[in-house]
């Protein structure tokens, strides 16, 4: 069940790598190695973290949801990508399944909970940092206007409390992804944000 | 021999990191870190996944390649660098050898065909994506006016066969290295390339 | 007391990393992120390179460091980030635990001499490299106008012969340390610099 929770999510962040690859104007095999990059990153440092080979290059599935994801953005980009906030949906789905998928992974490999909290954390921000990175984009995981980190780090807290209390089952998973998808897509629609990082506000300089 | 052509990669790179410090302004030590990336990068990242030591931490003869090409890059710049392709030459002629000795690697280390062949073509970009990354510029790999994962695709895949059918040694190594420079350097050249990303371009719009 | 050190460091990059959070208007949260990227990155690198567990992810005090760090910055922010280099200073600081730190981290964990140095390099350079391009901001590692990497060296070299002769304790690691940041420091007010990577310098082209 968490193979196919982390499938789905692998391919909702494929699908926004191979979104943004065409928004950028990159062909299609830069599509698919955005939307690679996207689905698999987030998840092989988790594994390289937690000193397991990465699922990612042993279990052939993973491949084929970039593969599909680059495809399908090929033939619908037209209809599916006119709708500006489709790559942000597609995103957020990916964000939502990886805090839970990411956090009970390393929890069944015997991590503790703060550090599973953690890795869900980075399982789940991981692919879309580096696919801004490399498709050098201001990323929007820094993005001050709405919230990104903060509902993966809410939802690999609850599925974390949701584990040790012995709940952990196919429907609370799902339950918990649909809930860290709503804040997320709650706080685009209306704007939530989180304070500054400085009270004192300062222009961008040098250095 | 795997080895004398691995580091004639690493080498290869190396000059091109160099080369793009050089046109970036970058001094003699910025020079050398970013040959180190870009000739040492895609390896270390392949070694990881494989659960295996760097060898670029682990082989001192690893560390004199980006040594050697930050010198020849200080003393010879003026005549090499003025030839504008001279930076893809050199990238292209470690794209050529690391698809091959990575996916070599990963076999003998005993990795099925296809992980193998995946980790041929991630050697082979990793260091020039990191070298762009890092230098704040836009990344050769994503560049669809010619072919640059592609002929890494195919020479991983060529090599991965060859193996399974016992016919790797040296010369049938840099055969597929020769194919795969011969290649890149002819879609450089004829401007070959393959559809973009979706069939109907966006422009860059936010976000 | 190599742990007060590493702590210190990290500590003193989270500082850079909310610094640059708040100079470019992320949220608190974001100002969280960067700092722990800046603050942890260099060592994971290392650990994942040694073949350990990330100490960052094994040791709870890793992560106190960059929650203390986001938190001063947003309400000190004022006073401290309106002197101009004041994110420089930290970063020296990190630069200069982390060299030494990063050094015998992989003397205790067996490598040999060269390899240390290496690793003691990457670490202090790795946390700052990655802040920088996931801030999207030319890193101060390629900044020719003045030393970074090369402080770096000279004190993993010089820690790494001090480990050998057997003198490495609490006393000589700070004095390297200080004296990292010493040559670091003197380098920014001074301008002291190495040659650039090219004889002649070319002009910033394409590609």
């Amino acid at each position: 069940m968490s193979l196919v929770l982390d499938l789905l999510g692998t391919f909702f962040f494929a699908i926004s790598g191979s979104l943004l690859a065409a928004r950028r104007g990159f062909d299609i095999i830069g599509s698919l190695l955005l939307g690679s990059l996207t689905g698999l990153g987030g998840g092989v440092v988790r594994d390289l973290i937690l000193g397991v080979k990465p699922t990612a290059f042993a279990n052939p599935a993973y491949l084929a949801a970039p593969l599909v994801a680059a495809v399908l953005v090929f033939f619908l980009s037209g209809p599916v990508t006119r709708l500006p906030r489709t790559l942000l949906v597609f995103d957020a789905g990916g964000l939502a399944l990886f805090c839970v998928t990411g956090a009970v992974k390393a929890l069944d490999l015997g991590a503790n909970p703060v550090e599973a909290a953690l890795l869900g954390v980075t399982t789940a921000v991981g692919g879309g940092l580096m696919r801004d990175v490399v498709a050098n984009r201001d990323p929007q995981l820094f993005d001050p206007h709405d919230l990104y980190a903060v509902p993966a780090m809410l939802g690999a807290a609850v599925i974390v409390v949701v584990w040790l209390v012995g709940a952990y089952n196919p429907w609370t998973a799902t339950a918990v992804a649909a809930l860290v998808f709503g804040v997320r897509i709650l706080s685009l629609r209306f704007k939530w944000h989180v304070p500054l990082a400085a009270v004192t506000r300062h222009t961008k300089g040098t250095p």
